[in-house]
C-alpha cells in the first residue's frame, strides 16, 4: 500500500491552520456587537471596521497645530533611535544581533511635532535613513492618553463598548501613538486583545497568527538601549539583564527565516483615518506607517486583558515549545 | 548557575493547563446569554446549570407510563451488549483490544423499556454483570429525537436558544438516550459543542479537555461489532474496515494509562433531573449512569457544529499530533 509519511506536526498545524483560514481580513460595515466580537476572539482571529471611528472628535478634528494648541506648554516622552528601530533586533558592531531600545527623553510636543512633521516633509521616503540624523516617536505604551496625554482624551472613546461588554473589564491601557514614516515597529505579539484605531495618516499591519510561532525565529537576544551622548549623536549600550526572547525573521524578509517561515501567510491590513482593527491576543505583528499632507501618523490603541483559562494559552505555549524544539 | 531542566513540551502542557484551570465545574443558577455562553466556547471550558430544564415537559410528566402511551405499537432502534459496552474498546478471545459496535436490532418500544426497568429493578448493581444476558441501550445518535422519537419531540425545546444564537446555526443533531446503569458509554470525544439534558435518573460524566490527548492512549483498534446468534447470544464479529482510533485509558482505572496519564486531572459531574451541561468541543468524556426508581436513566441532547476556523482545531490536532509523536 502506498503511504505518505506523516508531515511533522509543526508543518501539519502550519498547513491546517492555512487550509482552515483565509489571509484576506474580515471586514465589518459597522462595528460590532459585543457577541459578534466575542466570536472574533473565541477564533483569534482579526477583523477591520472601515470608517468605524471617522465621527470620533479625533478623527475630526485633530491635527498639527490643534494638537499644539491642546498641549500648549506640555513636554511628552520621546523614543528617539537613528533608524526608526525602537525595540527592534539590530546588528551592533561585532555584526551580532541585539535587542535595542531606544533613548527616551522628554521634549517639548510643538518641538517634537514641528521635527517629525519637517522631516517627513522633507524626504518622505523610508527606504534611505542615511542622511537623517534621528527618527523620533510618541509610542510610550504606559496607559499615556488617561496620563500624560489627558487633555487629548476626551476627543476619543474612553473605551470600546463591545470590546469592554464581551470581555467584561475596562481597557488594561489605551495609547497614543505618533509619529512619521521613518519609524516601523518590528514584528512582536502582545499578551492583549488590541482595539487599534487610526486618527492621522495610515498604518500598515501585517499580521501572523500565534500559530505561527516557528516561522518567526526567536531568539533570545542581549538587552540594549540607544543613549544620547554629550555631541548629541546616538550610540547603542549593552545591558546586563535578562536576554530577551524575540522574532528575528523579518516577514518582509532579510534572511533570519526558519525552515518554516514559508509556511507562514501574513494577513496584510492598511488601516486609513478613522478605521478600527481587531488585532486579537498573542499575534505577531509588524507595523510601519504614512503620514498625512502634514507629515505626521497618529493612531490611538486599546488594550484589554486577554483570557489565561481554558485551552487558548496553554495550546499557544505548547506550539511556542514545540517550535523550539523542532528548531534546535 | 543552578537551572532547571526544560520540562518535555507535553508534561509542560498539561501542568500549565492545569495550573491556570480548575477540576471544579462551574455552575450557573440559570441558563446563560447567547453573551455568557460564548464566554464558555470561547474558553472551551464546562459549565452545569442545576434545574435549567425542570419546567421542560419531559422532565415534568416523562416515566415507564408515559412514554409506553406516547410510543404505542412504535418499534425503536436497540443497541444490544453483552455488559453495556457498546462503542468500547473490549479484549477478544485473544486477549487483543479491539473497538466493538453494539448489536443493532428494532425492538418494541413497550417491551424494550420494560426489559430495561426490570434489569435494573432485580439488580440495580452494575459491578457484576456475569448473570446478565444482555444490556440494551437507546443510543442512536442520528437525531433520533427529530425522526425515530418524533411523538416525544414537543416535550423538549425544540433548541438551546442561548447556543442557536452564540453559534448561529440550528442544532445539527438532538439525540435521545434511554438505558440503565448497566450501560457505560467509554472515554470518547466528539466534533460538536454539546448541550445536554438530564431528563430521568442520572448521568455520571468524567471529562478532560483536549490537551489530554497525550493522557488517553488512543490506539488504532480493529474494528468489530457484537452479532446475535440463532440461539439468542451475542458474539464478537470482527470486521474488514479500516482502524478506528479510539482512547483506551479508562479514567476509573484499568491499566492502559500512558506516562503522561497521571497529569490529567478530570472534571467530574453528576446531572440529576432537570439539569443541563455544557461539554465543549472535543473533550473526552465517559458516562454512566443511575435510574430512578421506576429503573430508567432517560437524557436529551443537542449537538451543535464546532467552530473550525481560528487557531482551536488546528491547536488540538497539533496536541494530538506531538502526543503521538512522544508516546511512540
Amino acid at each position: 500500500m502506498d503511504r505518505t509519511p506523516p508531515l511533522d506536526p509543526v508543518t501539519e498545524l502550519l498547513t491546517t491552520y492555512n487550509e482552515l483560514n483565509s489571509t484576506h481580513i474580515d471586514t465589518l460595515p459597522s462595528p460590532p456587537s459585543a457577541l459578534e466580537f466575542l466570536r472574533f476572539v473565541a477564533r483569534n482571529r482579526p477583523f477591520v471596521v472601515r470608517g468605524g471611528a471617522s465621527d470620533w472628535e479625533a478623527t475630526k478634528t485633530w491635527g498639527i497645530e490643534s494638537l499644539k494648541a491642546l498641549l500648549e506648554g506640555q513636554s511628552i516622552q520621546v523614543a528617539v533611535t537613528p533608524h526608526g528601530n525602537a525595540d527592534s533586533p539590530t546588528t551592533n558592531e561585532k555584526r551580532e544581533l541585539i535587542f535595542v531600545k531606544p533613548w527616551e527623553e522628554q521634549q517639548s510636543f510643538s518641538e517634537f511635532i514641528d521635527f517629525i512633521s519637517a522631516q517627513e516633509l522633507r524626504s518622505p521616503s523610508s527606504s534611505s535613513s542615511s542622511s537623517v540624523p534621528e527618527v523620533r516617536y510618541a509610542q510610550t505604551q504606559n496607559d499615556n492618553l488617561r496620563n500624560e496625554y489627558l487633555t487629548l482624551f476626551s476627543h476619543v472613546d474612553k473605551d470600546i463598548p463591545w470590546a469592554r461588554i464581551a470581555l467584561q473589564a475596562p481597557p488594561e491601557a489605551i495609547n497614543l501613538w505618533i509619529g512619521n514614516s521613518r519609524s516601523v515597529t518590528a514584528l512582536h505579539k502582545d499578551n492583549y486583545e488590541n482595539v487599534y484605531v487610526q486618527i492621522i495618516g495610515e498604518k500598515h499591519f501585517c499580521l501572523l497568527p500565534p500559530v505561527a510561532y516557528a516561522c518567526v525565529a526567536e531568539r533570545e537576544l542581549r538587552p540594549a538601549s540607544y543613549v544620547r551622548k554629550d555631541d548629541g549623536c546616538l550610540e547603542i549600550k549593552e545591558e546586563a539583564g535578562d536576554l530577551v526572547p524575540f522574532p528575528t525573521w523579518d516577514p518582509d524578509g532579510d534572511g533570519q527565516e526558519t525552515k518554516y517561515s514559508d509556511l507562514a501567510q501574513p494577513v496584510r491590513v492598511t488601516l486609513r483615518k478613522g478605521d478600527m482593527l481587531y488585532l486579537p491576543a498573542l499575534w505577531y505583528h509588524k507595523v510601519s506607517q504614512s503620514t498625512n499632507e502634514e507629515g505626521m501618523c497618529c493612531a490611538v490603541n486599546y488594550w484589554y486583558d486577554m483570557e489565561w483559562g481554558g485551552s487558548f494559552y496553554p495550546l499557544c505555549n505548547f506550539a511556542r515549545s514545540v517550535g523550539i524544539a523542532a528548531l534546535t
